[in-house]
């Protein structure tokens, strides 16, 4: 595959940071002595599965203490908060990851981070005995890469052989009360934990589980409930770093974990997860090329978490009001007055970008600013919002509230179907068919709906032509009543014949992308067909009566006919004709400009 | 003014916060003591201004802790990165914030927000004496708050009786190289530092300024370089609220400072500040009513900073082709066959959402997937975009690149004003002008633009009428030339004549909130002016020459009087003109039916 814009901004800063040398490859458990401290991968992974390796990414190495924000994850599905926190704490202790302390009060862990907290972490996945655990962890860890991953026996038994510490830890931890399972049971489902065998890529992939609210972007299965990825995502961010946890949050500003096999995980919560495999380390255990790398990244792209520039300025792209834009539906001459007149009270604000908690709470300032004490109707356009947040549904709502209580009635158009039923309000799919629906309420409350059929003489294209024409015309016809549902005609079929509208209502729709789409609706007065058997040739789209619907249907070339018998008349209907195509050609200018 | 929706859900959490009981008002600063524990303020102030305030907002208090991160700020301003940070550090301590403790090895206290790290960050705001450092602290916090604030002297009297821990912290901090300046002036100076007045609206406008990378939203000053927010935020978020900042982490996930005189102000950046103030605090010294309250507004709204939801998925709107989609440039038909056929070589990409990271790569994709090697230009209309973050500025310079790569041109429409220039790229204000040139260079390239005037018989409108009438019309009409930039006819004059052009070109504009839109743009063979003419009264458009441009001018009357004289010639006539307006209306639904 060619590559990306990225994968070169990725190789840019790789490149450099390639060339720093430094560090010393963790030599504390003999078989991580053995790693190259050469070696350089760097994957990211974005959370709809975009995918960018550099380097050394496909060589295995033990995931060590990047395995503890996954098992607190899964820590955390088995118990629940208040559970877990019983057992560890989140606060970030100040000291090296090894030390042997509890916090004095609680004698908790002070955080799953540190390796007193990891044991005890480990100890709360789900299962009884040492397989049982060891089968949890790896494959709720295996849920996360979106692969089945294998343990390294050999650096399992290294880090047994050398595990001295961690058995004092958890003698300790049992003391205490914080341990119920047996302490050799638990350490050395540790060790395994520890020396489960990952690539830099896999460790991306868990990373993007993170940053894509639980869920592998890969397998599209979940791998930790939703409510706790936050969680577990602040515990990296407070106490991922060892004690370089503030300067990494300070130069970088993304949750991350990083273990002493070289790895470091990062998390860019809602886009991706990056990681960085180098084995030699600093003096706070961190690898110097992660570190060096990420801090580079994130200068470059601005990607600090802490570094959101402001979103709530730009959500109102417009309001406007119903009489200056209107719905595809044809109206009558007095309809259309009618609309001109009462239309402007019914609101419009169309928003667009994000709706989160701050574009939102803007929105309804916007709402209030437009509530105008005479505003009947209020349409809130959401098609142009990129996303909704879950979470606005409470603020929608109140914003409801506050409609309704200045008197006026809420229509949500395009809300994402997520959201469908949460928001007490009317709903449609496009601000089209919201349109629609608010102008055919300021005709109903106008009392001038009428369902009685118009004379002929009232069709549009028929205005001044003069009784006797008329009467040619109604005899050359044929009375037509459409169903609802029942077509007029059909797109591809050939175009002779124009329908005049005397009751009932049709829509007129376009074939796009296999769907079909409403360009206008015509009710009693209206023409339709008259495009295609002017151009001739085939019909370019579909008639539907939307309701029970009487047409007069004539030929085209009849039509003419009937008319040129007097060239005044001829010249009245082809006016007639010219005016009813300016007039649509002239909304849909409108409609243009206030759509762009 | 009547209650915004955001108002009715702070009161119901205010409400249910203010029930809570417990906790203890300060009293190791005997001024401290006499607050009301029963005190109770909120406020919350959006990046754009959007205030709420609620209870007790007005009651003035003494900034305490709280001004800690604005006065570390004020010391990054004035040394910058690595000075200050020779002096103090960015780690959690895990210890007490009264704690007499350095960092072994550097001698640095380990963060600007306990004590140790707070004076060494007073000595080193700008000036020389306690007077100076005391006005620049000052002036520097009303520049956060946008008013000017005042020190209330008995506190700042009662915390110099009582403060000798913090003397001995001077005394400590000189011993190892850490302070400068006089140890008595600069732990004074501090004491007046925390003896500052303000309000809980004081405290949510300085953490909105902080929200608005820096720029206060009342005055729309800058009260702190941008590019140190993003540190004075990831300082708060891992030691702002004393040995609670990993749970107020996990559980409200916001930067925020706490203050012993009962204070808490939280960020959610680029959204808002909020604060909170009552005086009992808990045994961690933090508001208990103020923990209370984030921690509900966080579940409420789900504002945790680390539960972004995935923005990357819908960057992309929608493709098409610029056969499909044309811009409003009247073409002859030799023309438009083939633009027709070479269209296809112009793709368009269509952007939705916020453009972070994240969403920029994903564009990115959806380029490289869209260069199929037959591409020529591709256009990305980011006119739908909230916002452009100027980081993504590298990655749109690299998408560049790509296009580049692939032997196409990158045109960019609706790009931001403060991206213009910055990506190398054809610009335009919006795809309907970026649309119009791309279809000039199809032209070009084919060689058909063609500058010799059109024979009157071409135009459209009279095709097939026969040479008789052509001459007729040619001898009643009026011969015109306009310059580029001449208008034929403006709004509002009366509407008589039709243009028939045969060279040039003629913008059709409509006015639009006092601002002249284009409408269509027409060449060779096309007619304007027929549908005022038709519909009779005034223009209600402008039509400019953009070029040189020849026309026929004839009388609306006088050309259908000659056409009369033959029915067979009058029928063809009107038959043309109203195919042309068949043909506008059915490009304007076709248009419609691609942009919504």
């Amino acid at each position: 595959m060619s590559r990306l814009p990225l994968d070169a901004e990725l190789a840019a800063v790789f490149e450099s940071v390639r060339r720093r040398q430094g560090g010393e490859v963790a030599t504390y458990i003999p078989a991580l002595a053995k790693a190259d401290p050469n070696w350089f991968g760097v994957s990211l992974m974005t959370v709809d599965g975009g995918s960018y390796c550099l380097g050394d990414s496909e060589e295995p190495f033990t995931i060590q203490s990047v395995s503890k924000p996954f098992a607190f994850g899964l820590a955390l599905d088995e118990h629940g908060v208040d559970a877990t926190l019983r057992r560890v704490g989140v606060e970030p202790s100040g000291d090296p990851f090894n030390a042997i302390e509890l916090d004095l009060k609680t004698h908790r862990p002070f955080n799953p981070m540190v390796n007193t907290g990891a044991i005890v972490t480990t100890s709360l996945v789900k299962g009884q005995t040492q397989p049982e655990r060891t089968e949890s962890i790896l494959r709720g860890l295996s849920r996360f890469a979106g692969r089945r991953l294998e343990i390294d026996e050999d650096v399992f038994k290294s880090e047994c052989e050398t595990g001295d510490r961690n058995f004092a830890i958890g003698y300790l931890l049992r003391n205490f009360g914080m341990l119920d399972a047996d302490v050799g049971d638990v350490v050395q489902t540790y060790f395994r934990q520890c020396s489960v065998l990952v690539t830099v890529r896999d460790l991306a992939v868990m990373g993007a589980t993170l940053a894509n609210r639980g869920i592998n972007p890969l397998t599209g299965k979940r791998a930790l409930r939703e409510e706790h990825v936050a969680r577990v995502l602040s515990v990296m961010s407070t106490c991922g770093m060892y004690d370089y946890a503030g300067e990494w949050a300070f130069r970088v500003g993304l949750p991350a974990k990083s273990g002493v096999s070289g790895a470091v995980v990062a998390v860019l919560p809602g886009e991706f997860g990056l990681a960085v495999f180098s084995p030699a380390l600093d003096e706070h255990g961190n690898s110097v090329r992660g570190i060096a790398f990420a801090e580079e990244l994130s200068a470059r792209f601005s990607i600090h978490l802490m570094a959101r520039p402001p979103t709530a300025r730009r959500v109102v792209r417009r309001t406007y009001r119903g009489d200056a834009v209107r719905s595809k539906c044809g109206r009558t001459a007095a309809e259309n007055t009618l609309l001109r007149e009462r239309g402007r009270a019914t609101h419009v604000i169309e928003v667009e970008g994000d709706l989160g908690f701050g574009a939102t709470e803007a929105l309804s300032r916007a709402v209030h600013a437009e509530l105008d004490g005479t505003t009947q109707r209020l349409v809130i356009d959401l098609r142009r919002c990129g996303m909704v947040e879950p979470a606005v549904a409470k603020l929608l709502r109140a914003i409801a509230d506050q409609v309704e209580g200045a008197g006026a009635q809420l229509v949500l158009a395009g809300l994402p179907q997520s959201l469908w039923g949460r928001v007490p309000a009317y709903e449609f799919v496009d601000v089209e068919s919201a349109l629609e629906w608010c102008e055919n309420q300021v005709l109903h409350d106008a009392g001038i709906i009428d369902e009685t059929a118009v004379p002929l003489a009232e069709v549009e294209i028929l205005a001044g032509l003069g009784a006797t024409t008329i009467e040619r015309i109604e005899a050359a016809a044929k009375r037509v009543v459409l169903a609802p549902g029942e077509p007029a005609f059909v797109e591809g079929e050939p175009a002779e014949d124009v329908y005049l509208v005397l009751a009932g209502r049709v829509d007129v729709l376009l074939s796009h992308d296999g769907a079909a789409e409403r360009v206008s609706s015509l009710g009693p007065g209206s023409v339709f067909g008259e495009i295609g058997a002017l151009a001739g040739g085939l019909r370019s789209g579909t008639c539907i009566a939307t309701a029970t619907t009487e047409c007069l249907v004539v030929g085209w070339e009849e039509l003419r006919a009937i008319c040129a018998q007097d060239p005044s008349v001829l010249d009245r209907f082809y006016t007639n004709l010219a005016m009813t195509l300016a007039d649509r050609l002239r909304m849909a200018d409108e409609e243009r400009r206030a759509l762009w």
